[in-house]
């Protein structure tokens, strides 16, 4: 078979999605070519439609698909910012409905390999902390060893221009978490944080 | 953010791949949105052209993208029958170079839940053996209880209806592999088919 074939490339376009290798693509692949038509067809148009009628807002990094951020533009949201890594964080966050402020995706963390997009995002939010009069800003990154470096990081770059509120989310026990099989660290955080109740 | 949005809409296609789930099919499509926009439309594109211009031969089951199959309406191939499980052995079979016959592809195993696809597919090869002289059918369907009982049933079928030499592939140690990382059955199937050398 030859390889142009758009079965081949179409094992090769899956490889560009995280943690998908060639076993991994080829199932994905042979699993199309045996899935419903519409349902496949449908699929092609909604990649084609995030590409084409999608764009990321220039101030809090979500999508948006009119020329409004559904969060920007919202007058009504609490004058707090919390500041996450990533869509799937922020969105975790909302479904949640403890938060109803603004936010600011990183679209990563810092860590040894330059990343200029996540460098660019933090002096986006040191500008738009220093411009606009927030009561609060949240750090809730992932508590990793990144995670809390990009926290301390932004920390000292907030500080330089702004004395607003500064909190990081509280690391601990997962609700529903077992003790023994938590980490040490964790069971440490959940101890130095301890409340009263 | 509607859930008509494309975004959120990509999400649940993705969710059709075998073993994706919701998170990891918003990862993919969170990192469809920052990709590269020419490769992305790629993807999109031969999502649609393996829907439209490639299609599953009759006879063996292998996709197929003019009117003959690669594999079938070459008759420099040997006249012996492979039958396999799926796409990707059939592919790993070819790639070993090992095998130069016709094959059949069945498209899954037998089950407890029916499947028609698998029955109709037997159905076929058994017809196919019935009418074309193969010197011999090797059932390589993949060494599980499914696997060899798809191997068994497939063999009573084709003994109603032909002499042609049957025979199944052998199970064993892979090359590389570590003995005492093997399962009881596979080492007593390396014992028991042992050979001379």
């Amino acid at each position: 078979m030859k390889k142009k074939n758009p079965f081949f490339s179409l094992i090769e376009d899956f490889k560009m999605l995280p943690g998908v290798g060639e076993k991994t693509a080829m199932r994905y692949a042979v699993h199309l070519m045996k899935e419903n038509k519409e349902k496949v067809m449908k699929l092609a148009r909604d990649i084609i439609d995030i590409k084409e009628k999608l764009k990321l807002c220039e101030e809090c990094g979500f999508i948006k698909s009119e020329d409004q951020c559904e969060f920007c533009s919202n007058e009504k949201r609490e004058q707090i910012l919390c500041v996450v890594e990533d869509i799937p964080s922020l969105l975790a966050i909302e479904k949640s409905g403890v938060y109803r402020g603004y936010y600011h995706i990183l679209h990563g963390l810092i860590s040894l390999d330059d990343n200029d997009e996540v460098m660019n995002r933090i002096v986006a939010l040191v500008n738009r902390v220093k411009r606009k009069m927030f009561k609060e800003v949240i750090i809730a990154t992932n508590p990793s060893v990144e995670g809390d470096a990009t926290a301390f990081y932004i920390k000292e770059k907030i500080r330089e221009v702004s004395d607003v509120k500064l909190v990081k989310i509280t690391s601990g026990i997962p609700v529903g978490g077992i003790i023994d099989m938590m980490d040490e660290i964790t069971i440490s955080q959940s101890f130095k944080y301890r409340l009263e109740f």
